[in-house]
């Protein structure tokens, strides 16, 4: 933390940090500079938004209610609802219809001080869609500001019209999606949901094993219902991270922290689930990497404060306000890949800020349900602005 | 509800409420007439939020990380933290800052669709602290678009300068403070903090009644932390809310329905605290009718953010998504004595609105951390309107 500071970019890159004013004369601002008053405020990092699943279509909030009603979950699947009803609206859903409800998300998480964001695939669970999706995040990234990282998780779950027959949807994943997504470029990562009601650890192992093969980064939804084994297989793979985590034992955290995996908590659908806590202060204890997450997604997570995220990886996880400081920047950065060149305010890093109305950067966390971001920098750029009310 | 809906007011109440266009003749909106197209949005009414303490300086993001290191309460507060850090800092505070503190507070209420707030003192804890604190109430109300509830709660401690002679201060609350908030007008309601650390059931019972002599209405801080007898008190007073009740009993439910006092539950506090949460299905079982707030404070629940407290409601505490809308609507208008005129969008009730942009009313609470309201109608007129992201 350096007060009374001052951050000089030139081009997309961070040229200097320091107190205001203390620049050397080489790297004074000249009359063509952009100049962008923090008022006193608090700079950090632009935030890292690392787990979200924000390509879809149609509400679940009915399915809110009937679950806070009483209803089983298993049921709700079982009538078509569910994530398969987030797939049939998203199936049905133009790319035009996405590309406005995935944008209008990543505006959400802009106002909020977020400048990069993985997206994964999940709710098309047919080769048409599954691309479609990637599609619409290309697309996305390239009309910017933010920078998305996309993910392939074709392995979300089993589509309704191939519950009879699972291991055709597996041969499916690896046989035609993963070949046609790396072949397109539209994936920097292969996510599986590796889970008693999705894919075995036998099934995950081998969707993951051919898309390193096809040179994608590795990610695994694991441990957050059961104990399914994704947190080892991450582990033995050398997957960049492991979300989710609620259920890891204590060999997990060994495996993790032996292969530097980065631990993705997600407070979000912890909450929205009622389930227990991830051992945060057991995987910080073995030297594990933990970063935050929204884990947006309209069944389990359905939110775009990140901040909240951090104030309940705090409350309900134990996390310090240190550590979900870094859980949204710097470790989320590693958990996409993108360690060093974001999530951290030092010279030669990316140019990606945030400016928030606060006078302590433990105001961040310590209010609920705020919105202090006044201004976002990506890339050396002012890209966002608010004067509103927090 | 209403699909298609429309509201017609008439200077500051609502005129007529139902299908768009089908108004009769004699009230069809005329050519001098403001028309607010809610864009397929929800419209409730003005939400009303019923327990605040949001006239305060200080910030306590340092004593939140001191508390998520393992530091005890009781600690901070013996090296004058805590409750009494802000009472230093409020009481340092000239009326203009604590104006501007307090107004941005409401700004950011006013963006969340709230219209109505009620707001205690509680933070001078001398005679003319607390009359400073109401008197800024009383001028925010004046200045508006917001309507103010104002609540003395100078039984909110004792201040450190009379901990070695308590009875001393309750003298001063009775017998200095209440007259001369009554004799200037300055508060509506009268509330205590009934509580081992604070004021025993005498001594509220002592306070509570002499302001029930001089007019005021009642409200209690009960069972939030222990058991010290509040809701039994606001049962046998008559007083319009007991607030908290974490730990009530089920004699206490009863005694609560029978007197037909409103219950305000207040999640952020129960979050923050990681306390165990209030009975809300035997509350409601009882018959009580059940407010939520965000009981905004510096040291226990910092947040504007009244439909996270909905949400929070339902996922911590079972209330259901129609007790989570009722909660801040209705009951809420009910627990500051204003049933029937506010929280209710029906002919001839105060022409308070609030305009959402989500398509289904149980996406206010589904969400986690948005601020979807893109327009706000106060006294029939549109005070806030926003079309940023959610």
């Amino acid at each position: 933390m350096v007060a009374g500071g001052a951050v000089l970019c030139a081009g997309d890159r961070i040229a200097w940090v320091g107190t205001d004013g203390a620049w050397p004369e080489a790297l004074a601002p000249g009359p063509g500079c952009e100049v962008l008053d923090a008022a006193g405020g608090v700079i950090t990092a632009g935030l890292v938004e690392c787990h979200t699943h924000i390509v879809f279509a149609g509400s679940r909030a009915g399915e809110f209610a009937r679950r806070l009603a009483g209803e089983d979950y298993a049921e709700i699947l079982r009538q078509g609802g569910g994530i398969l009803g987030t797939v049939r609206h998203t199936r049905a859903a133009s790319d035009g219809e996405l590309r406005a409800l995935a944008r209008a998300r990543l505006e959400s998480l802009l106002s909020r001080g977020v400048t990069t964001v993985e997206v994964k695939s999940g709710y098309g669970l047919d080769a048409e869609t599954e691309l479609r999706i990637l599609r619409v995040v290309r697309d996305l990234d390239r009309e910017g500001p933010w920078d998305l990282v996309p993910t392939f998780l074709g392995a979300h779950t089993v589509p309704a019209e191939r519950r009879s027959d699972r291991g055709r949807y597996v041969d499916e994943v690896v046989e035609e999606m993963l070949p046609r997504v790396v072949g397109e470029g539209l994936a920097r990562f292969c996510d599986v949901f590796c889970e008693r009601e999705a894919f075995s650890a036998a099934e995950s192992r081998r969707i993951l094993t051919r898309a390193r093969d096809l040179g994608l980064g590795l990610k695994v939804h694991a441990e957050q219902i059961t104990r399914a084994g994704g947190a080892a297989l991450a582990a033995e793979l050398g997957a960049t991270s492991a979300d989710h985590l609620e259920r890891v034992e204590a060999a997990d955290v060994e495996a993790l922290a032996g292969a530097g995996v980065t631990a993705v908590l997600l407070p979000g659908a912890m909450l929205f689930l009622r389930s227990a806590a991830p051992p945060a202060r057991a995987l910080r204890g073995a030297g594990v990497r933990v970063a935050v997450s929204t884990d947006w997604n309209p069944g389990t997570s359905p939110t775009p404060d990140l901040l909240l995220m951090g104030t309940l990886g705090c409350l309900a996880m134990g996390l310090t306000l240190e550590e979900a400081l870094a859980g949204i920047t710097a470790h989320a950065a590693r958990a996409v890949g993108l360690e060093g060149d974001r999530g951290q305010v030092r010279i030669g890093a990316r140019a990606d800020l945030a400016v928030f109305r606060v006078t302590d950067w433990r105001e961040l966390f310590y209010a609920l349900g705020h919105r202090p971001a006044s201004a976002v920098v990506k890339d050396g750029r002012i890209v966002f602005r608010s004067d509103g009310p927090s």
